[in-house]
């Protein structure tokens, strides 16, 4: 009798624990919403303004006009603006067509090509000490020495700490000349051609970005990485703000173009989620 | 002898079962990039080209000019263009300063105002049937009482069904007249400025979005409900596309304007994340 009672006992907790055990399978896992309650949103794209860096040639940069701005005949304030801006300035995405001619266009890209998981390689301490420095694939594998490899299909985007110097146009480009004569004393860092190659083609990334004017370094001539990656109809993102504060992974990007028919690139707001 | 048995089996399977429910528990919630994984993402948003509408007074619509396109001497395709566009067309936000002098610009909205869960209000079949239809506070009510309350915090979402007429000036606006003798002949639906003062006050919404030109309908001549949302520091999205993509709730917004400084509003990518 009293046997039989533990037995029963035992079996009515067995019984308890499979059923919460369920419970707890079945809530945890598939409701991303809850998930993405849990993600802090950083905002990786600086604001437009008559300060926005532009490449040292564009004739003109952002121009916000007022349309209307004061109260009303009847009485409530209204305000409205319009704007220009070439498609390459402040935080912007180049479309593959920037430099490819069968290249996507900017509302060609999917948004599964511009959302997704992606890592932060930190370069600064080279790229700080020298402003000609080439992002190579070394710097990549001594990331993945201390990360994994970079999973298939992620977003890689660099931070040289040059951020910090933005909108500093002389600090930022190297120069504080403008117009064509500024090209040739353009030193910023950028990505090596190789590096790109193999991003593209061993990595098989869907995005890159960093904290400069240009995937590619300021002294290049045919801006070799661009073509390398757009080539592979990877986009990059640029003059991204705030790369300083993201992790080595556990990256959520969500990077959002004004959606240009036809355009080469354009204005970008690019978010970073991580964990809280 | 045989007591002791039974129970030790029964009390080792219990172990086993608190083991592997641990296990279950530690291994499921916490990563939310697996769960981001199983989103769909929908994009809300037109593309911007010389269809795009803008409200028949302006002036002007958008515009992509060409700067640069083909082969350069040194041999790479290179296409660039510059933009210009008002802030209020195609798909866009109203900032709260947009009718309201001391509201939030276009920069100073914070991603989490940006970003978060929303509901869908569908209203087609009262707003197709009357082209001045005005969205009232029953409406919401009739939403909540087959879905629960509007959480606060909600971003709400309006489905007019006029999105399906979207780009065609006539039957979007009411009238394909432009100037200022279009502005007494728009017709189209919006939101009755006491549901809007509701979703405010008594739901405190942190943004309201629909697919029509404006929070206000066509007839509206002071632009009440924008006044009353904006007053409380609401943005608007309009001009929404793919309302009809989504389901009533569980839905989580993405909407990202270009980052404007002292903007009104702006062009906005918008996108929607639901459980696939």
């Amino acid at each position: 009798m009293m046997r039989t009672t533990v037995t029963s006992f035992s079996f009515l907790l067995y019984l308890g624990l499979i059923t919460s055990c369920q419970k707890t399978a079945e809530s945890s896992p598939p409701d991303p919403m809850e998930s993405l309650a849990k993600l802090e949103w950083i905002d990786l794209s600086y604001s437009f303004d008559s300060t926005t860096l532009y490449w040292p040639n564009n004739p003109t940069g952002f121009e916000l006009h007022t349309e209307a701005e004061g109260m009303t005949e009847k009485g409530y304030f209204y305000s409205s603006y319009s704007l220009s801006t070439p498609e390459h300035g402040g935080t912007h995405l180049d479309a593959p067509v920037h430099f490819s001619e069968k290249g996507l266009k900017l509302d060609e890209l999917r948004l599964d090509q511009l959302i997704g998981k992606a890592v932060l390689i930190d370069v600064s301490e080279q790229a700080l000490a020298d402003r000609d420095y080439l992002i190579d694939t070394a710097a990549i594998m001594a990331w993945e020495r201390r990360n994994g490899q970079i999973p298939e299909q992620s977003m890689v985007l660099f931070r040289t700490g040059y951020g910090k110097f933005y909108p500093d146009r002389e600090k930022y480009f190297g120069t504080a000349k403008t117009g064509m004569e500024a090209i040739p004393e353009l030193h910023f860092p950028g990505i090596h051609p190789d590096a790109a190659k193999f991003l593209a083609e061993q990595r098989k990334v869907k995005a890159v970005g960093l904290d400069t004017p240009s995937l590619d370094y300021g002294q290049s001539q045919d801006f070799a990485s661009h073509q390398v990656l757009m080539g592979n109809n990877i986009p990059g993102f640029e003059n991204m703000a705030n790369l300083d504060q993201l992790p080595d992974s556990g990256i959520y990007i969500v990077a959002l173009p004004i959606k240009i028919k036809d355009g080469s690139g354009g204005p970008l707001r690019v978010i970073a989620g991580v964990g809280r």
